[in-house]
């Protein structure tokens, strides 16, 4: 909303709390209570609705939405696909859904926690299931739908972020691995750390506070995305309970080693980082992606397989 | 080297890279590639000799000292404190030797990445176990060491640090919870993410970044922390083990639920947040620390208890 309105862009809201509307109505914004209300006006206007609420509020927007606003497109920024994605086809709104996932974000919510930039170079995941699935029917793709898909490419680059096609389960598997495991692990090491008292407390450092940074998050939040993601988080963490119980039975021989994991982990790490480093360590005052673009003709000739060619790299696009 | 350098105190060092030693000859520090002489140097100046090597060089260099700076004063900032003093101990050198370990660093090492003012605010840890054994046997404690001890709280605060005091033990079992652990679970968890590819790599942001940062550490210094700590930091696996096959279970069933470990690391986490609470949100342009403080006049009756004290509340001494 704030990046939205900071480029001129006509946005007002919803939010279920009053304090919210308040916050945010000081502040200027077009925020209001009345969820009938709002929707009617985006149905009027033709607004693309963004659903930003946790999973388990997702499906009463959804009924609103197709109660007050059946003519208007539909993206979301929940942290899960899959679950978002079986409403909406429970429903049969996929022609006007495209879903997205811009990650960024801290461990604080609510407005006052809200900031403008938040998502710049932040990756944008937007899913084109759909896309797919029409092609696979040997059904052409609406062209209302890729007018949507078109136009939540040119929301995430209004805030500043890198537009990056993904399928659902993609998307779900991915954000297992770096983002809900990185949770439970922040959970459970701060439980760890609590343990060893004021003592443990005081002496508590960099390494500590950067992996439970996000253990403040609420905890509904972090249940509400490892829970409707479970089948994945639970792959994960098979992972890494078994590098774990691994580096654990070397350190427990006489000649205690974790030559396996530090190495294995710095390697990994450094591939992780490569990504990233281009983009901090530039001496250029203009901050240049890491992430490969793509441009790509929406609605042309095997754009849709340009898209999962962009996927599996990781990548960007840039589309018109 | 750089803070106190910066307060006009003489500081002169040895690195065993030459690399080193131009590097920081460049910047007008008074460093040398020959340890003989740097220790003899030390002698004859009385110097207070501060061992900043990886736990397995410790050996060499208290050989060294043993050898041509048989009267200096010595600390450390060695990660574990334990396998430091064994060799102290093995080699007679109690009664000169107060243990030490700044808690601030960054995943990076050599002299490029030292900076002033890292250790600003930090704990820097301070152990007094040799005060306790000649109390323990009914002997005064000297004061020379008493004077050390002193020195090296005076280090500590030069380098705008708070001397917390602690047992040899009791500091390794607690780094091994907030420090070891977590780097530990940096290289696990870029094993993990790494496993995703490109695509994970696309998308990973904050709460994967904040929790592999220390992942890029140089695998050695790793390991030499957490081999030399390793009964303690094995404690610390099979806690957190625990926990994650809890979690993992209770998201394995129909109704996937990661309630109980979600909320007990949002308590723990905002129990341990407290601490650092205080220091970032004051609004004072003073920086207050949160750690509570107790006055302690060195070698008066029961300043050995007060340290003990001190040390169950993760506090801070001011030494007069």
């Amino acid at each position: 909303m704030r990046d939205l309105a900071a480029e001129d862009i006509s946005v007002f809201g919803y939010t279920h709390t009053k304090a919210g509307v308040r916050a945010a109505t000081r502040e200027g914004f077009d925020a209001h209570n009345d969820l009938t209300a709002v929707l009617s006006r985006a149905s009027a206007s033709n607004a693309l609705i963004i659903i930003a609420v946790p999973m388990h509020a997702v499906e009463d927007v959804l009924d609103a939405i197709a109660m007050y606003a059946p003519n208007c497109g539909v993206t979301d920024v929940v942290s899960v696909k899959q679950g978002v994605y079986e409403l909406i086809q429970q429903r049969g709104m996929q022609p006007r859904y495209v879903g997205g996932h811009p990650m960024s974000g801290t461990e604080d919510s609510g407005w006052g926690a809200s900031k403008q930039g938040l998502f710049k170079r932040a990756a944008w995941a937007i899913t084109y299931d759909y896309a797919v699935e029409c092609e696979e029917a040997g059904l052409p793709v609406p062209r209302d739908w890729i007018e949507l898909f078109r136009h939540v490419c040119k929301l995430a680059r209004i805030c500043g972020a890198e537009a990056v096609p993904v399928s659902v389960a993609k998307h779900d598997e991915a954000v297992a691995r770096v983002s809900h495991l990185p949770h439970v692990l922040a959970e459970a090491l701060s439980i760890v750390g609590d343990r060893g008292g004021t003592l443990a407390q005081s002496l508590a450092a960099g390494s500590f506070r950067g992996a439970t940074r996000v253990a403040s998050t609420e905890p509904e939040l972090v249940r509400a995305m490892c829970e409707t993601n479970a089948d994945a988080v639970v792959k994960t963490l098979d992972e890494i309970l078994e590098l774990l119980h691994s580096a654990r039975d070397s350190l427990s021989t006489h000649t205690p080693s974790i030559e396996q994991l530090a190495g294995a982990g710095y390697r990994a790490s450094t591939r992780m980082g490569a990504r990233h480093g281009a983009r901090s360590e530039s001496v250029s005052p203009i901050k240049i992606s890491s992430r490969p673009v793509m441009r790509v003709q929406l609605g042309a000739h095997g754009w849709v397989k340009a898209l999962k060619q962009t996927e599996s790299l990781g990548g960007r696009i840039d589309v018109f």
